[in-house]
């Protein structure tokens, strides 16, 4: 127990002091030039760090947020047993571009609200990949893994900065979004859109009652027998939402939306695909309701890359149904 | 072909004036008690016949609309090749109470708009009987069909007049609904709610989109390719409403909402089920994301009753999908 607490003290003064844990880091990067011309001025990323880096940084795994989510978030998810063995690799878990950590429209001054500039997956990335080189000295990444907004970031990483990372993990993730995703997330922004227009709740009650139908009927029929019509009702009734968390969301929104890593190929996804050099490993859920898997499953075609298409009821949760499967396939992917 | 002629003018003289054609007939019940308590006063139900009534009045089948519909859009389904051949049997298409046609909030004098009194599926059943019976002489039916909401009447005329139709055959319908159901429908209630409050027609965009969602995601892999994003966003901000159909569709959706065949049983289905006299062919999607089929199988079950569980993409729409095999089994099972 002892050498234990020993060799952790020994580790962290190896480690650089802003990669020594898994509190919130910011770094500030100064002015963030944007894809749309726009420039956040007092430009933010947060990050956390879990496990340590080796000697030659050679196991750096980059992990950026899904939709609405934090690096907190994360955290829960590695370890040994978890999606990434955090024993072997240094994570480091990025806050994406609008969600309420780094640089949004519910924390920049100046350029809070409406006017925070447009973003695309495109300016997360890049900015992820600044962060890095200017401001913790990676210049290799072992892996980016991500998951949902956090895979279609690893897809634009692939394309953007082909020769950054060794592989590339999208989970239920897309390369440009499908029909059915983008008819989603425009009713999602919406719904965000009466909200902020009506300062009213009933728009958090459709957006509930609408990720809620996201689940598939299947799902429900199994989780959701008739008896638990009382909390589901109330689930939605009690459903809130804050003007800040709507900016925010509405400017993550977007940012889905308009993704597509094949834009600067003249919409070509196998020119996209030609430029990629990492080994990509691609989870899908076959029944996923939100992200839906063709594009995804399209793009490692295009590039032979293995895949693992979950065939559950558990929609865009499909990862977690079979976390069995799941987190020991990931763990292997990273390991070979 | 003049003998053709002939014999249907002759037809035509023998089957009473209120039932001959596919002209809308509308026939005034005075009074409707409702469960409720409410009543409907100037209460009017609206249906076309399409077919030929047999000497015994033996070959009767009632058709009652779905969500939204009219009787006039289920006379193309009709015919030798489709749902139920009319050179066999006797087809009473019903308007549905709150469709816009048969009583509802847009057009009953005195209860319009919010003041309309809420109705049930079991209203809709128990005032279609009073037409057959009392206005059109019909004391016996060969048969109930109905698709979607008209699948729930369906199932509600098996349980609520066991004596009356020999079969029985609900269509992507339900003897109540599933918890994800009911999600779906009240989120629209609070779509329409949205709108009636604003009278903007963002509510009408949203609804569209859910309906769009509703589809499900496999369908529109293979019907919605990429480039067909233009036509899915302009049929989203095309979508309109009027106030008066708002109302109208509440009206509908709060039957359906509150929609049990076991309500009068303590909630048991399998009381209900005891009580059914008929046979039931009972048509499900397995795919379906409006209405789900988990209860519609469930009550099928108890009574052994024969299904066509449809395993396509389709949703809600698997029926079309499969027609050439939907149809004949449809007929096929009236007819035997």
């Amino acid at each position: 127990m002892l050498r234990h607490l020993v060799s952790v003290t020994v580790v962290l003064l190896v480690v650089p002091a802003f990669l020594t844990g898994q509190e919130l880091q910011m770094a500030d990067l100064g002015e963030c030039q944007l894809e749309s011309g726009e420039v956040i001025q007092t430009c933010r990323i947060g990050y956390r760090s879990v496990g340590t880096m080796d000697a030659e940084g050679a196991n750096v795994v980059l992990f950026p947020t899904w939709f609405g989510g934090t690096s907190e978030e994360i955290l829960g998810l590695l370890g040994p047993d978890g999606m990434i063995d955090t024993s072997q690799f240094f994570v480091v878990i990025v806050d994406a571009f609008g969600n309420g950590v780094s640089s949004s429209a519910s924390n920049t001054a100046g350029q809070s609200g409406p006017a925070f500039p447009r973003i695309t997956i495109r300016d997360m990335v890049r900015h992820q990949h600044r962060l890095l080189r200017e401001r913790l000295g990676v210049s290799r990444l072992k892996a980016v893994v991500g998951i949902s907004m956090g895979g279609m970031q690893a897809f634009e990483w692939a394309v953007s900065y082909p020769d950054f990372a060794d592989k590339i993990v999208p989970i239920v993730g897309s390369p440009r979004l499908a029909v059915y995703d983008v008819v989603l997330w425009e009713t999602d922004m919406r719904l965000l859109q009466w909200f902020l227009d009506c300062r009213c709740q009933p728009p958090a009650a459709v957006r509930r009652g609408l990720y809620f139908l996201m689940g598939g009927p299947n799902f429900h029929a199994r989780v959701s027998p008739r008896d638990t019509l009382p909390q589901a009702r109330a689930s939605l009734e009690t459903a809130t939402l804050t003007v800040e968390r709507a900016y925010d969301l509405s400017s993550q929104l977007r940012a889905m939306i308009a993704h597509n890593v094949a834009a600067p190929f003249d919409g070509s996804l196998e020119r996209a695909a030609s430029r990629v050099r990492a080994k990509l490993f691609v989870v899908v859920g076959l029944a996923d309701h939100v992200v839906t898997p063709g594009p995804a499953l399209e793009f490692a075609r295009l590039l032979e890359a293995p895949t693992l298409a979950l065939d559950n009821d558990c929609g865009h949760q499909a990862p977690w149904c079979e976390a069995d499967v799941f987190n020991p396939a990931v763990r292997a992917f990273l390991r070979e």
